[in-house]
């Protein structure tokens, strides 16, 4: 069984060998750049891990995993235009560094590319991997579409705010869980475990991101703390607390909130200051744990050997490592 | 065998059942709008009529009709953007009538739409009709790219003209024929006929949309005459023209693409008389009948019953007709 790290390694390697060399350049230059940009490249791992739990040989589970992670980049790509962000993993996004009709087309062949790595699968599994694939791409539109609406509407629910993270960030990993195991040759009942492990795994990752904006370690982090407090940011945290606090607190949230300029680290502090009245950093910690927890149990399910499980495991273990 | 017309009927009864009430509205709406903006339907009806001509039965390809359809509706609603148009077929734009970050995201979720119709066709034909349809969906963004770019450089030659419409337009029209044949389970070289004629009608369309633009019958056009050349607009008679003028007519012709503020009728009318001096009618006229008679000729060629070609023959027909 592929370890994490050996996973990583091999979807570095094919992806540094994908053709982009075509013409027109401003088509294809744009996509080499974003494949280029790295990250931890979470989901096409899953895709091979999940795959070998099943099957044993990564190999059957190898193209959608690089589908998967070039439809990942594609959102992460078009993302951008749409929040006007300039500055993606250290480097300048595609429409700030070309212009924004580049961005927009190229991702849009970047999209019909991951199309084609997904559907050179098996032929046994074809359809029910494109099924997914597809059922996930669109409910990553939407979770998008729900994020830039929640920016525009004041009051938030918590429960609202899981459903845009579960469908803007949790089911693509989900699927990546998904498709590995349909890859392997898993039953209907194994593919359901393997889905619901990568769902729970997001939420559980994605509430994390949110924790570590105000509780991270700003080295190890390698972001800055508060930014999204001071972009006022519907996270877990800011929704939880809109539900749970009372009078003085209530309005003085709502005046950070409403307020134009203001000192940054003023505003950071007064907010966390709030999140520490309402015990926000635990309920956080709480919610995290919970998926984390229901995660593992839907491995713990899956009737295959226990050494199988283990490099899984390990994985999700890292999520209540909250430093980092 | 359906007709054109009886295949238009069906596709404008498919499209209009299609389910596009899901939530979030700013996602769906906007697509229920491309929708519902009608068209001629030609690429999807030449889809329904390819695959007839070969199995007899319309509902093998019914699916991928409607995907080439959405998918084509995508790349419209995305080159708007691109392209900042504010009005399609007489009604405002997506972008303008939303706004653009919507026409972005209703546009990658109508890709992924267009690609899980293409996929519900006969799990026998999927992986050919799959690799055609995505080869086919990169070449038109590749064609779209080299659009942009053209419009940026002075001087493009008549066959980077035809390349660049080759892929922004005639190769839709070509896979739409040739996985119509796919899915009518034709033969390895009657695909590729079918492919031929599609290509070649393609690129006789898109001559006859450039001639049509200068020698077309306002009333029956239904568009304003003259609007390529006021938008210097590189088209067949343009760059035909580059190639061809010669001394004081060059030098009028640069004058007037490279003009300021002018007279709108004066300049159709100094741009047509240069096109008369160069004989562009009868040259455009030639070059679009030839790739008409080139389709032809891979229809003629097919062995299969005469009866069957007739009603892909008659919609050929149609071209030489250049009043509309």
């Amino acid at each position: 069984m592929l370890s994490f790290r050996e996973s990583q390694e091999i979807i570095n390697r094919e992806l540094s060998g994908i053709q982009t060399t075509n013409e027109p350049r401003e088509l294809y230059d744009p996509i080499a750049y974003v494949i280029g940009t790295g990250g931890k490249r979470l989901r096409p791992v899953l895709v091979l891990m999940s795959c070998e739990m099943f099957s044993g040989d990564y190999r059957d589970a190898l193209m959608p995993a690089l589908g998967i992670e070039l439809f990942h980049n594609f959102t992460l790509l078009h993302d951008d235009i749409m929040d006007e962000a300039e500055i993606r993993r250290n480097r300048p996004t595609v429409h700030h560094k070309w212009n924004r009709n580049v961005a927009i087309l190229s991702g849009d062949a970047m999209s019909i590319i991951s199309h084609r790595y997904i559907s050179a699968c098996d032929h046994a599994v074809l359809k029910p991997v494109l099924e997914m694939f597809s059922k996930t791409a669109l409910q990553v539109c939407e979770g998008q579409q729900y994020d830039m609406n929640f920016e525009k509407q004041e009051h938030i629910s918590t429960k609202e705010y899981l459903k845009m993270i579960e469908l803007k960030t949790a089911v693509l990993i989900a699927a990546s869980m998904g498709i590995g195991a349909l890859t392997g040759k898993a039953s209907a009942h194994q593919v359901e475990q393997a889905y619901q492990f990568g769902k729970n795994i997001g939420l559980a990752f994605q509430i994390r991101d949110d924790y570590l904006d105000v509780y991270g370690d700003p080295g190890v982090f390698g972001k800055m703390i508060g930014q999204d407090i001071l972009a006022n940011k519907k996270t877990y945290l800011l929704t939880r607390s809109l539900e749970l606090a009372r009078g003085g607190l209530r309005k003085e949230l709502l005046q950070w909130l409403s307020a134009g300029d203001t000192d940054p680290d003023e505003k950071i502090n007064a907010i966390r200051n709030i999140y520490r009245e309402l015990d926000i950093e635990k309920l956080t910690a709480s919610a995290m744990d919970e998926y984390y927890r229901n995660a593992v149990l839907h491995i713990d399910r899956l009737d295959i050997p226990e050494d199988k499980k283990m490099e899984i495991r390990k994985m999700a273990d890292k999520i209540p490592e909250r430093s980092n």
